[in-house]
Formats: C-alpha cells, structure tokens, sequence
C-alpha cells in the first residue's frame, strides 16, 4: 500500500497555513501533497471573518476558495489521518492509518484543537446542550437560553451569533473583562440579549436528558439550555512530538525565521507555531505556510 | 492647516501592509488614518497575482479590495505624501506638505520600489514581456525564452523558478560572476536551459507589441520573450532615517516579533521591514501589518 515516489514535500494540514503552503509548493513547482482528516481548519468553523483583508463571509467559504487556489494548480489533497511521521536517513516516512508517503520535507501545520472545560457534566452532556462550535449549532436555541464560556474572540463570535436566535446570552468568563477584538466587545455591551458573569468560572455541568443548569464558582446557578464553550485551542503536537520536534512552554512547535524545527528538513506553520509574534490570524498563519515552503524549497535545493 | 486630536495610529503607506494594519486598527477600535500617496503599493503593479490565497487577477483589483475593507470600516485614507516624521515628547507630529497630523504610535509601511535598469524601453515593455517578479509571471512563459537581469540572491531564484517553465533562460549580469549563494549558481551552472551572459549590461530593450530582443552592450543581441529585472527593491527609507530608526546593512527597518523599531512607539511592516526571513510577499506584508497594528495597540494600552 505505499507509493514508490518520494514527494519533495508533504503538508500536513489544510486549513489555512497547510493550504498556503500548497500554493507556494505549486508556485516552487515541488512534487507536493496535502494530508489532513478535513479541509479548512478552525477557520471552517468561523461564523463570520471580517479580518482577511478583501474579503466578509463564512469562514467555510473562506477556506473553499483557498482548497479551489491549491487544487487548481494541481496540489493533491488526500482525506487521511496521519498517524506517525519517522525519519529514515535523508527521507521522512509519513503514515496513515493504510497507507506510507515519502518526502524529503515536511510541513507540520495541523493547527488546534478545542480546549475543553474539563468539568464534571461536560462530557455527557455534550451535543445535549453542550457545543464547541456556535456557528454549527447556533440554530438549535432559537428562543432559548445559553451560555458561553470564554474572553477571546472565538467566544465573542460565539455570543454575537447566538445573539441573533437565542432570547439570552451569558458570557462566563475567569477574568475581568474580555480580551477579544474590542470592536467586537463594544458590541456586545450594547446587546441588551447578553449579559457579563466575569470572573466567574463554570464548576460544574448539570442535566439528565439534556443541559439544565451550570454551577458557578462564584456560587450563581444558571439555568441554560445551551452552553458553548470557547476557550481556545491546543496544539495538535502527539505526532510531532514523537518526531522529535521541539516545543515550547506552551506546546507550540518552536520554529526560526524559515519556519524549521529542530528537525533538518522539518518545517511548521499555523496555529501549531511559537511563530508571528503568538498572534493566531488566517493571514498570519498563511505568511508562515509561505515562509514553510520557501524554507523548505532551499533545503531541498542546498542538498 | 492642523487638526488637533491625536490618533491613536498613522500608518504610512497603503499596499498590503498598510491597508492589512488599517482593518485590524479598525477592528481594535483604535482612531487610525492611512496617509499615502496611492494605494496598492508594488503589488498593485502585478499585472496577475497567482499567490495571494483564494484570489486570482491583477494585483489592482486585489488592493482594492483591500481598500475597500479599510474603508467599510471607516478608516480614512488621506491621498497625500509624508515629508517628515518627528517625536514630540510622547507624540508623533507626521507632516505632509500642507498639513501636520499627530499620533500616539506609527506604522510605517512605504514599501519598496523597483530597482529600473532605466534602459530604453523598459517602461514601454512593463507588462508586455518585461517583469519584476519571477514567482509572479514565472507561469506566462512556458517554453518560451527568457533573460533574467541581475546577479544576487533574487536574480538566481528568478532563474531557478524560470527554468522549471522557460525552455531557456539568460542570465544577464554586469560582473564576471553571480554574487549568490554557491548553492544557487552551482545549480544554475548544472542546468542546461541556463546561459549565463557575464560582464554585460542590457543597453535596449526592444519590441512593438511585446518584447522582442535585448541588446547587450557587448554588441550581442537576444530574441526574447520575457525579461526578468532582478536587480533589487530600493526601500524608502528618507524619512525613517532622519527619524532615527535603525536600517539594516540592506537598508531595511530592524524591526523585532511585535514589528517595533528601535524607536518607541514607531512599527514598521511589510517589504520595508527586515522580517518574514526577507521573503516579500503580499501575505507575508499583510501578515506583518496585522502584526504590527497588535503591537501598536498593546503599547498604547500599557502606556
């Protein structure tokens, strides 16, 4: 079940960094493949993107253009999980479940996954009441009462979405005043639909069949229908750890001005990076899925 | 002829830094004017942008898109040229001819020109065969011949990316040897499709429709059709120097992760900058101007 070719590149990833990697891969005119379980990232998943310059709409739509770009220039993107990268002399074995790929470099750019609350409840009651995604659910509570836990803008756009069909919106969060985009903010205080319980956290969970309440830590009970948490992503790093790859405090993948790991010939770019300053934006992580490919583009050619 | 509130931001410049660091000022709520004397920037010039994400057609349509998206935000943009930059205990005073405008923080994003070979015909040719970017116009010129001016880093990148399309490439270059990484010319010396034409300046570029031949001042003449101008961006940095921000020995604007200059208070971002590995692209620029926009709005809040 494995190709014979080793591809000069393999990305591992296609949201936003994985597919502007392929781009650049195709503009190299690299032999280069996509790997990734889905297509468009935690950018898919945004309601509304007002903050990639030229363009307003669904993060989804977003994310099919820039599939559309890659694909037009003739950059495979396979629909596979990969679950082990390994280092064999000057070539990376790169596997899936069935299947093994090789390639002389690779582009690490698997973003984040939703941080859980871990709180007692969360678990069962998830898809009862409790989501991790506004923009998919959001419909689901029309004339009924919810929550989102979270400061950052991904739980701003949460609450200005549930806003528009739910009858209330509660926003939880630890500290005092949300850090999102204050555009945004501003909105929200404006929205007599939503009202503030900062410096609060939710301490518990509680339903049957379905949600019926959270227990705060400041003592309040709110009785919710729907409880969206929002409280940012974690790093999908198990693979690149097992590679080798180096991290930071905060599990990023350490990169340097190229984008390289520690790892020669290894690259990363998106959410997954200590890159662009720790600021995580579609047209940040896009400039490192650039960089990635040009960084990995020299390697190949120095060798 | 002064107004007299302070912004929050000016941001200097309007191509895809300026105009990405203008949305996100917007989205920070901050009180931002652009000042430049056009909008677009060098990526205006483009006659066809293949890889900015998502988007295919002349970099004019592109930037104004992205003028559009500052200005639905309400981010005025003021037509003018900027004279002088200087501190004023806390604040900025940026000068135009006619007017002084103050500001708490500064981004300045004035871009690059091309570096002209200032022969004839070059400019009646600009579109028509001659070209200043090889990862732009790369694709136009499969099988067809090709000359690439210039003998450094950009010059030989050009060549490379050129002949994976061209059937053969020139490489034109005023001294006796390419002043490029080792690596680089080694790979261009292998490469069959690539003639090298030292200790030769172009002296005529010559076509009627479209570029037809080169004269070389060796009394040769090419039959091509395309010309790659390579021989470097010239930052415009007046006005940054005589504020007192530090250039590097290319002359572009040090700036750290958060995009500051040495100077307080003062951001730079896109092709001026010495950041994104020195890779200048319109996503790294845009990248970079939200970057710094960040940075602006978190010194004006810890001051």
């Amino acid at each position: 079940m494995a190709e014979d070719k080793t591809y000069d590149l393999i990305i591992i990833g296609a949201g936003p960094a994985g597919l502007t990697a392929a781009i650049y891969a195709a503009r190299y005119q690299m032999d280069c493949m996509v790997i990734s379980p889905e297509t468009g990232g935690s950018c898919a998943m945004a309601h509304d993107i007002e903050n990639w310059p030229g363009f307003k709409g669904p993060g989804m739509e977003l994310m099919q253009k820039f599939e559309e770009h890659a694909k037009s220039f003739g950059v495979p993107i396979r629909m596979d999980e990969v679950r082990e990268i390994k280092k064999e002399s000057d070539e990376f074995i790169v596997s899936t479940e069935k299947e093994n790929f090789k390639a002389k470099t690779i582009i690490i750019a698997m973003g984040t996954k939703r941080r859980k609350l871990d709180a007692p409840g969360e678990d069962a009651l998830f898809g009862k009441g409790v989501s991790y995604c506004a923009t998919c659910d959001a419909l689901f509570f029309k004339d009924k009462v919810v929550g989102v836990v979270g400061g950052a803008n991904a739980a701003a756009m949460a609450a200005q979405i549930l806003s528009q069909n739910a009858k209330k919106v509660y926003i939880i969060y630890r500290k005092s005043k949300m850090r999102c985009e204050p555009i945004r903010l501003n909105d929200l205080e404006n929205d007599p639909k939503v009202e503030f319980r900062y410096n609060s956290n939710v301490k518990e969970i509680i339903g049957k069949e379905k949600l019926e309440r959270v227990k705060l830590d400041t003592g309040e009970e709110l009785q919710l229908d729907g409880l969206f948490i929002e409280i940012g992503g974690l790093p999908i790093t198990a693979i690149a750890k097992e590679l080798g790859v180096e991290l930071s405090e905060k599990e990023r993948i350490k990169v340097d001005k190229s984008m390289a790991t520690n790892i020669e010939g290894v690259f990363a770019a998106g959410d997954i990076t200590t890159g662009s300053n720790g600021f995580n934006q579609i047209v940040t992580a896009a400039a490192e899925g650039a960089i990635a490919t040009l960084g990995a583009f020299n390697f190949i050619r120095k060798r």
